[in-house]
């Protein structure tokens, strides 16, 4: 039930970065992380019989069985079959598709995209339009649909309501993007980067704090300008300790909190008992609780159709394999969203 | 705007005692506690045009204005004018409605109900139907109402779902009942008092989970007979620690777990990030999320209608002001649900 993709276009994902240097888990050496993509299927396995040779498709890192008690409840994309892999093999076998010299290399997230080719299982690779640009589509892979999840299918933004987001990355910048297509009367970004100031106001970010500006604490200051707290908070930067000031910037009574960062460092949340019992919401999501292979193609129409845009503006093009260390510097210094990395023809 | 309340009956809560007891607030005394009550209108303020004399009331620790962001929104009980009074005197005017030789007697949650009269702001009392019995209907004050309303307004269970519930108190069980009139198909009851496992029948458990006999986690043995995790868990202890646990006992994808209780330690509440990553939902709630006046006479319909049974089986009556000293020890050993007391007539 496997296929062999050639990788078009992978970009880098804080995730990558994250887990490179996790000192929480066991090295998984040698390994070959990338897990954002796009690709053109090469060959196809025992038993597929939903792809042919030459399909566009996209890569996901966590995939859908469609058989499963999560697959079919309609409600979570926790596939119990084709999860989020950890332990840098196949699914379904538990060995690898790469070696070196007879000894195995280890996969990333049941992708491994850093290659020219890759093996995944069919239930983690996504048929799309052949017309969509690999070079751009690749990222809803992963971080664009990610925050357009959070906004839509996990918070459920509602029109006319009020949003402040924390971090505006990627996922940060696709949350905005969600919410402005839903309606939000005001988005509110956060982030350190005054760069990020300009870059916000084309996804739909309305106002841009930034904290150094301000001696108050962020939730107080967001309070002030929403009259209260808003109505949802996202935190897109991976740090626990946000996510409590993303719950005090919300509102008492029905502010839903949406945590979608993995954390650098800290895995507790934590907060006051209080912010819950006055009625708020904290919620979380992978892959903003996206069933990848049901609804990721509607996502890729609606790019198509120009109804989303994807943050392509921060996104820079490497074309050289000697190109991945600097996307992973620039990455780390903050100096793009992504980086997406054509791999040789 | 306020009305004096001859109180026929009041219940003795648990936050009563939490509060009594409390080092994290300054002690305020002289104080009246109590603010589970049933009552009779016995005089109207000025401006009091919604109860005459002789009307039948429940108080409410909570009030509802009718009239600011929060009671018109349609989702939310935290009312700005009249919410949970923390500082012992009247919303209105912040001074006192009792006094001893010209001296300040605080007020508690702005009712008071410890005490053969109170004085209470018209928001904060509902007028209900002279048919519901007093000695009973003046459970759904606090802890009956908070237990059904979170079964049934926060976490919304659905039917044929499975419900874990950490503390077997009146709040607990009667979250038992609201998710037995939903239709859940499998309700767990956990607590350390074994004779809570028969009780617990009563109000729709059907399985209870003793800690003691078990060495392994509980969220373990929760998600063994579950299947991998309840649909939604509820912590009723007012043990921040717990509600890691009752994360932890829902299952991944679309498990909600509602806190509900108000702790008597640690305020903070912490959970491993990947809890909220794999698609769970924390809430809470005040008084069950119900909008008090708008919400709390078709609870008392409900019970007179013999929908609801309130838990009465576990209620002691006692008679004597000079027994209230005994509902404090019987409730902190454990030894009752509630304790009603009858006031004098």
């Amino acid at each position: 039930m496997e296929i062999r993709i050639k990788v078009v276009c992978t970009s880098l994902c804080r995730s990558d970065i994250t887990q490179w240097e996790s000192k929480a888990q066991p090295a998984l050496f040698p390994r070959i992380f990338g897990h954002e993509a796009s690709g053109i299927v090469e060959s196809i396995g025992e038993g597929v019989t939903e792809f042919k040779v030459g399909d566009h498709v996209i890569t996901v890192f966590i995939g859908e069985c469609k058989k499963c008690k999560h697959c079919i409840s309609g409600k979570s994309n926790m596939c119990q079959v084709l999860g989020l892999e950890r332990k840098g093999v196949m699914h379904s076998d538990q060995k690898t598709r790469f070696s070196i010299k007879g000894k195995p290399v280890y996969h990333y997230c049941g992708v491994s995209s850093f290659s020219e080719y890759t093996v995944v299982h069919s239930g983690c690779a996504v048929k799309i339009s052949s017309a969509a640009p690999m070079e751009k589509i690749c990222l809803l892979s992963c971080g664009a649909a990610a925050g357009l999840g959070a906004a839509w299918k996990v918070a459920d933004v509602s029109e006319g309501s009020t949003v402040v987001i924390f971090g505006l990355g990627t996922v940060g910048l696709s949350v905005a993007q969600g919410a402005k297509l839903r309606g939000a009367s005001q988005i509110i970004g956060v982030d350190t980067n005054p760069e990020k100031k300009e870059k916000g106001k084309d996804f739909g970010i309305t106002e841009f704090i930034n904290p150094s500006d301000y001696e108050e604490p962020i939730q107080q200051v967001v309070k002030r300008i929403t009259d209260g707290g808003a109505d949802y908070s996202f935190e897109c930067i991976g740090d626990t300790g946000i996510v409590s000031t993303a719950l005090q910037s919300c509102c008492d009574g029905w502010g839903v909190t949406v945590s979608l960062g993995v954390p650098k460092v800290k895995p507790e949340v934590s907060a006051h008992y209080a912010l819950l019992l006055s009625g708020r919401t904290l919620k979380g999501s992978l892959f903003g609780g996206w069933k990848p292979k049901t609804e990721l193609p509607s996502l890729v129409d609606k790019y198509l159709q120009k109804v989303l845009q994807l943050p392509l503006g921060f996104v820079l093009h490497l074309y050289k394999v000697s190109d991945f260390n600097e996307a992973f510097n620039l990455m780390r210094e903050g100096k793009c969203l992504r980086c997406v990395m054509h791999m040789p023809k």
